[in-house]
């Protein structure tokens, strides 16, 4: 059941709005909105606007702070997050030390599947703007500091770096992970993903690289082909304790 | 804390062992091991064998079970199971319906991620051997049943298909799927994306369909190349509610 | 050595031009070229503008076309037109049946190659476009003509097709082809690409579909990733007689 | 027509097999064939065998001499050897030069195409084993040369190396190219597409890298999807003079 203050997304007439239950208005192409009428109500749920017309009313989820929060950069696609997830087996129990924030994206999805989440970004605006990102999203399970990973200590399960990797990274992370746990490091370049293998391979008990190379299929009445948008995102290095 | 009856992996000499902390002992490359040494450890701890060799403790993790686990068939790749997790920003707040269980790595990999997992196998072999294994991981967050999935009802966040899929199948999820909610049908074949992307267009607010092209970077002293192994595993179709 | 009348690349200061050797002149931007200069020239001579600024002459080839010819529509590319040639094994003693000429790029390139290319275009202003772009290279051994594929016949060794494909077009293209020879269909879409592979599947020997994913590496002081521009062009089905 | 002496496939029941017209005969599957029969016979046509089953004749093309010739390491794949042709426009006005040539699949396809092809070979016995192949063809427009191609001198239109690439073999090529002409390197690893780019960027007027991914597309009544095979055959670095 919503309550005061939750977030909420509003969807009707092929339009979204995040909105919070409580008091005020929101303007929308369907009439205006009194937020209150979410109190009390259930994701599925209708509302009627002021000029009849109906909303559906749904939860955000961490896709939706995707497409929505304030930006930085170019965040982590939600896909190669996945391939984190996937390729470590992420889960609830795990404490994971994420770097660095950006726009808060990765940290956010890793908040939905971890037990624990630590994300640290040196550069002052881009810890401000990922704060108030990750703030708004009421995650209870998400540290937001404005540190170097160099200067972070204490026991990870993983360490997930998107940040201009050096090998001495890769050497801190070692000493931060707990045996079994992983390091991931996402890197654009190859030249980076060689650095974080080659110093990785010394030190970890398995190290494998990945490039990912995703294509959305365009399907319409002339027929299917896939996209020729953004195929590469970047290399994946995986390397376990 | 280890206690009596957990899975503990040991490793050494680039050899690992799951056990169970407690009675009896193992043989192992580096001498026999006392199991009920194990109990009070931690992850990281050292363990001695009967002949004076050291062996690591850690806890199992999803990636351990798809190395492990009994098959019945192929199964799918983390890599594909992260991308689901991934593309729906799948969280512990998800009660998340798998459909077939197949050996039961996709579903084990969600149980460490969602709040419950119900997984549904219609083949009696298929289902004994995914049971034993679910058991035996000991998560207490999945139902697995014989059932076939288009018997199912229930409200779910997200459904994810990986059978021979028809457009009943699609029909049959909306029909599950809380407004906002998921379905991911993933699919070695074109024409089932196909069958999966027609129907749930229908039905569906948003529908994506993806191939992912992923390649392990070899890299030797020769130098760096993308493997040919696996660079195709299936197509993921993702509808929204 | 340049005769009266060779069309010829003068290029300078990262700007190239094409022109005819013969009477005139033509501006650029290192000042007036007189054209009369060129006659008797070798590749690779160096002339000077009246400003006294030095071009370099070289011959056009095919991969000059691709940039210079007007075009009617998405012309293939030379990679694309290299696999067909490839995959064929073209050579300077086939016939090679070229449908439809769009802009008439492949043909230029086939026209290279091959020992006579006949191309046909259907629809009147792209057949006067290639028409043209044809008759300004001086290529002696294409036909050039106004026909629907439909209605040719002869005996080819090598039959291309880039034109929306039906069961009758491959099935036609059987009969004008010599036996040990190829017909190759350059398919945007996959549904096209069935439709080819299936009909060429009951009538010819042997049959391949592949797709072809080429990527341009782009390297800069950042570092070398993949572009992520156009990695999709099409489906090439490649059948034997 | 078929002289004595020719080189005829013939071809039946799914298997083929090549012959030179002439004395002596041949035991098939279909039984035993005169091969003097051969002689004044035109491609397409059918001869039968002393047991009256038929056989169909045509005349061998690069891609046979591909799947037929002995091999003396891993060969250019008929795609890559493609790819060359199309990115440099390769026709039957130019001189190219081919190292090293490894069994002489490349330098057979662009003889085909090129008005002639020097191709060296730097170690005896893969020179041995390209000379024996090159020979049996009968193509009368390849030099093959048992030469390391730094110690050769000439003007090319292409220069087309596929051996082990240092920064001395890219600045020796250019040294050898016409104005207007191209060197293309393939290289099966990342690093090397490294050497070639650079040194190339220094002396070239344009620089581009390609990775290309092609994939055999698998059809079958279970449906269509890519094959996992051989995805990756390396890097090509294309420059221009």
């Amino acid at each position: 059941m919503i309550s005061a203050g939750d977030r909420v997304i509003l969807s009707g007439k092929g339009k979204t709005y995040l909105v919070r239950a409580g008091d005020g208005s929101l303007g929308t192409d369907l009439g205006m909105v009194d937020l209150s009428l979410l109190i009390g109500k259930e994701p599925g749920d209708v509302i009627a606007t002021r000029s009849g017309k109906e909303l559906v009313l749904r939860l955000p989820r961490a896709t939706d702070f995707f497409e929505q929060a304030k930006r930085s950069g170019a965040p982590m696609l939600p896909r190669d997050i996945g391939l984190v997830i996937g390729l470590t087996g992420m889960n609830k129990k795990d404490h994971v030390l994420d770097a660095g924030t950006g726009s808060g994206v990765a940290a956010v999805f890793f908040a939905g599947v971890a037990g624990k989440v630590t994300t640290c970004e040196r550069r002052e605006e881009f810890f401000r703007i990922a704060f108030d990102n990750i703030q708004e999203t009421g995650l209870p399970n998400i540290d937001v500091v404005n540190l170097d990973v160099l200067e972070v200590d204490g026991i990870f399960d993983i360490v997930h770096l998107d940040l201009g990797i050096t090998r001495e990274h890769v050497r801190h992370a070692y000493s931060l992970i707990r045996p079994g746990g992983y390091l991931v490091c996402y890197t654009p370049f190859f030249e980076q993903m060689g650095v974080v293998y080659d110093t990785a391979f010394e030190v970890f008990s398995e190290v494998s690289a990945y490039e990912s190379i995703m294509r959305d299929m365009n399907r319409s009445d002339r027929g299917t082909r896939p996209s020729t948008k953004v195929c590469h995102s970047g290399y994946l290095t995986v390397a376990r304790k």
